[in-house]
């Protein structure tokens, strides 16, 4: 997607300086636009350890290519080569326990260099693991823009070319991804074809990735946006101010229940009382079919209260981060709820739009709970 | 209620000092507790239009000894003294022209000393009208409390003395009125009752009322109490963790359609999916009962953009104003929204809980619609 008019993916190899990656460090954002090297392993680790790279399939990415960069750092000694590598995936894996592709990644990578012993070749093959799960996920996304343009279509149609108004929550947009995102993907795709949308952008509390993140992609892509509290979206759907819901999933059981960050089931409430339809949208990895009540099974993050009792800004050149409470107020920072499949209206996925229940996903996915 | 362990209110008159009225600059809470003197008349006008003081009821008193100071200093030549009067009324009147209960408050002066010429008697009769406005707000709010504690109560015996979980949202306390609050009277009467209480403060962006001005006077009054994010209620009703959501009201129309902080709407819905009772506590003065049906006649106040744009908060001894979202991002401001009378479970005022309905407030308000 663009930033000040140039296509950008969240990362790429470093042109003629390989194993060096390159990255939009996203912590600056939407300050200021940062490329940041990733020259060393250790630059990985950190990077997404500390928030430099976010979103659950950047992560993964992130660290396929962190293993690429590891192996290009190996010892020569092929005596300690099989511990090194071991170490390398291990650290990768801990910088995010919970983010499962992160881990899915660094075992692609290693399976498929269990099978080999010469170092080039070893690096060859991750390199090629790494750009696979990249194009993989960009595909994805792609398809999911596809099959979420149909919905939006027909509301144009029905609209008659008046603007067709978006809600969105969190940021499951292009920089959580590599490129298109997928609750973005719809409305680029929909950008694209010309047909008049206008996204609201939920500031997303506490850590205002809406404001920070969403805003900035729409923004330097194009799309019509307006950034709102968390509190705005019910009174914008009573007063016919929406047209349609998209959120992205961060873990999705086999009957259709979404974790999303938090906030997302009380716009779902909203959109049903509303009668404004509710899309999730998300790549298959997001399923996890060994569970099915969302809100008994799925476990929520509990994290640092100071997100909530801080705000992180831009002033004069810089970004502080101010208290909100007083100093010695207690708070509690639940990062993610679980929206019941009943307030879903359909699933975009890559492989097609299907209803939020386990037959409705059994139809896309015959393998799921088998 | 209590600061640092001593009594105040949040507006009085300064002993000796006459007719100087004291008030709590409420724009450096949670961070500073400033007294500030309002000597002359224009002192008043300031406050109240730049939110040193705030809340329909604590702006109604502070007008009324607006007028009182100004009668003051009233010019000695009584030729001038009608057009003087009618001039610092209407400066006063016109400072927050929405909220209702300014106008009525100034008026109620004007009333006072309609009848009377001599100086010293009108500023005596000044005096003694704001007092008694600030005596029945106070008595309303102490009502009201009474009337929540009975809720509370019950759900306290329920739960056999484990604490009750009471939701607020922005701030419907007594830093708004004089003392008690309205959505926080039965909270500091259970407190007081020796039931074991704990409030869920929602911060309340984009002014954030709730952390700012809900944690600090449930802190210094010694209620516990946890600040969340807007986006967590859902969350917290999901899994049993409130047992009462009490929140005020800005405007209540004649079938029980209140007008409150926007977000209310999405929390009485969240309220209603897991059968939480939802309580509007609110002295008659908000009732307009030449309403009916609150979201097509209550008039949503759209405020500043930047006010979701920037956020204040504290940070090395000073306030700063930071900016949350890309410089040139639009931001939307809707500063109410309207629940419907079907989500309220009732109404706690001054006479009692009623249902949220006409025939219901009629019952307790036999004056309503006629």
């Amino acid at each position: 997607m663009q930033i000040n008019g140039k296509h950008y993916r969240t990362i790429w190899v470093k042109e003629g300086n390989e194993p060096t990656i390159q990255v939009i460090d996203q912590r600056r954002l939407p300050h200021a636009l940062v490329i940041e090297d990733l020259d060393m392993p250790e630059d990985f680790a950190r990077a997404i350890r500390e928030m430099h790279v976010r979103g659950a399939p950047l992560i993964g990415v992130t660290a396929a290519y962190g293993m690429y960069n590891a192996l290009f750092h190996a010892p020569a000694d092929k005596r300690r080569l099989g511990k090194y590598i071991r170490d390398a995936a291990d650290e990768l894996k801990k910088t995010r326990p919970t983010a499962i592709n992160l881990a899915h990644a660094v075992d692609r990578v290693l399976n498929a260099i269990e099978s080999v012993e010469e170092p080039g070749e070893m690096i060859e093959l991750a390199r090629q693991t790494a750009d696979a799960i990249t194009e993989e996920s960009v595909e994805h996304c792609r398809a999911i823009g596809e099959y979420g343009l149909e919905v939006i279509q027909k509301i144009s149609k029905k609209k008659k070319g008046e603007p067709v108004n978006i809600l969105t929550h969190c940021n499951a947009g292009w920089l959580a991804c590599i490129d298109y995102g997928t609750a973005t993907a719809p409305i680029y795709a929909a950008h694209e074809a010309g047909i008049p949308i206008h996204v609201w952008v939920d500031e997303t509390r506490p850590r205002n990735q809406g404001a920070n993140i969403t805003a900035y992609e729409l923004l330097h892509h194009g799309v019509p946006n307006t950034v709102i509290t968390d509190n705005a979206g019910g009174h914008l759907m009573q007063h016919g101010m929406v047209d349609l819901v998209i959120v992205g999933s961060d873990r999705t059981t086999l009957r259709g229940d979404v974790a999303n960050k938090v906030g997302t089931y009380l716009k779902a409430l909203a959109a049903r009382d509303n009668r404004v339809p509710f899309y999730v949208a998300l790549p298959s990895s997001s399923f996890d079919w060994s569970l099915n009540d969302g809100l008994k099974e799925i476990p929520i993050e509990e994290r640092d209260p100071d997100e909530v009792r801080y705000v992180h800004g831009w002033f004069n050149g810089k970004i502080y981060k101010v208290l909100i409470t007083p100093q010695d107020t207690r708070a509690a920072n639940y990062a993610f709820d679980v929206t019941p499949a009943g307030l879903v209206t359909g699933l975009i996925t890559e492989r097609g739009i299907c209803k939020a229940s386990r037959r409705g996903i059994q139809k896309l996915f015959p393998e799921a709970g088998k």
